[in-house]
């Protein structure tokens, strides 16, 4: 089935304990595309500015990512720039230029309306209601927001969360919404509306819970993190690429595509920005998943 | 095989955002025991002081648990009171009076020294030398450390690291010891002498490195944590409970080992101090170990 992830396209500043990245293509689309399109075809819905080059889009032209939908509006590309502390589990901001992102609404393409599976990545609430609009007859709607959206538009995101499918969530960001910690925030957020939350460890894995099903999956152990930014769009672009190729969601779907999340996500923070993911196979995703499935089995 | 852990035997006063527990049986030797003893016999030597009771000390009373190594001492018994914060992952430590435990090394009966399973508590590394100077063939030694004794007392432990076969530490610990993270820093520690190295990750479950061998296993996802003083104590208690009870140590049966640990440790968290393990069965281990491979399926 057709999946469209509307979202950021950026271009990243990022440092490390091993090193510097300066103007990486990134945001949230373009790293849930890249990590989708391993497993089904995905349609990409974004903004880029007058100042983004062939070049710097060159990792998204792969024939399972449809890019009829990345318009390019008067300004500048999105630019973040954030820095890790060493243990890499907490990141700070340096910079956010929101450009073109913050200034035009996203656009759907009347091509693009059709879509089963929707993912609406990071954004301003407002902004990922209009898209849900656009939509003509979504299957399977997936949101992720961030902890600034929900401090600052908390009634939007309450009436988005009554009308998405599934919501995925950090630890922090499950604790703002809810008060609670781990499972028991997971299932709060249930009762504001989604049939799946994903609650995501960072380092240490993810959580889903939907009805009464509860799923724990750990970070596939590598000793290779240089670089952490997308993680989060991998992961998503994982399991929304799993869903909508198999064309279902039950549980049992949900917890292997989390797995296929889980396992793309762990490539991506090899390498720089998009740099390990633009280059990755499906081979080499098959070979992990087992590699995953040896580590995990007692 | 035969199993003995040498560790404290404590009152502790707990407050937990569940409620408050005072003069409660606690201590790592006390933790350790009541979960092996689900799955194998186990001997206790520690130290309590003239004001331990009878019903104190009651919820020891297990057939498995051999309790000839509890020595009477002159003085109080050792005392611990915490306070953990609303998350739960942090605990603060309010007052400790270490009592008898502090004021005698550790002894080893005669009818202890056959041991050939050898768990050494957190307690200072001198005493815990002396734990392994009494041992006369031990098969496997698994040694429990804490921030205090890394910190202060490094050469020491450093001594022990390579006279034991396990070293059983958390993050932060790791992190103190390596000044790395997650599994570099399990890989650092196993190049300073012990052959299996864990890496327990609080809420998050823990990680096993061997040689080339890796194994990580999540928390199991329960929404009733209401203390979790001796979770860790309890998880190697799990740990080597099993692989006392099977008689060797392979990584696979390291790794079941594990996910006993597991279970046991999400019992022990449910109630205050030993409450819960003090009455439970391997029945309901066992069935907790169905639901826990139905929870991590994929």
């Amino acid at each position: 089935m057709s999946l469209v992830v509307v979202g950021s396209v950026a271009f990243d500043t990022i440092e490390t304990p091993h090193g510097r990245a300066e103007e990486e293509l990134g945001g949230s689309a373009v790293h849930f595309a890249l990590a989708a399109s391993l497993l089904n075809k995905v349609r990409l819905a974004g903004h880029i500015g007058r100042d983004a080059t062939a070049a710097h889009l060159a990792p998204l032209r792969r024939p399972n990512i449809d890019l009829r939908g990345l318009t390019v509006k008067e300004g500048k590309t999105f630019r973040w720039s954030g820095r890790y502390a060493h243990d890499m589990n907490q990141r700070e901001t340096i910079s956010v230029e929101l450009n073109v992102f913050g200034q035009y609404p996203p656009e759907l393409l009347p091509e693009y309306a059709d879509s089963d599976f929707v993912f609406l990545a990071n954004g301003a609430p407002a902004h990922q209601m209009m898209v849900i609009d656009q939509c003509k007859a979504p299957q399977f709607v997936v949101l992720d927001t961030m902890d600034h959206w929900i401090i600052s538009n908390r009634p939007e995101l309450d009436k988005l969360f009554r009308r998405v499918d599934a919501v995925v969530v950090n630890d922090s960001e499950a604790r703002l919404l809810t008060g609670e910690e781990h499972i028991r925030a997971a299932q709060k957020v249930l009762e504001m509306g989604p049939k799946y939350v994903i609650v995501k460890h960072g380092a240490h894995g993810a959580l889903m819970v939907s009805g009464r099903e509860v799923f724990v999956i750990p970070a596939f152990p590598t000793t290779r993190v240089k670089d952490p930014t997308g993680a989060g769009d991998s992961f998503a672009g994982g399991v929304m690429g799993h869903l909508s190729r198999v064309g279902k969601v039950t549980p049992q779907e949900m917890r292997l595509a989390m797995a296929y999340g889980t396992i793309i996500a762990s490539f991506n923070v090899e390498e720089f920005g998009v740099r390990r993911v633009a280059s990755l196979t499906l081979e080499e995703v098959e070979a992990r998943m087992l590699e995953f499935r040896r580590v995990l089995k007692f």
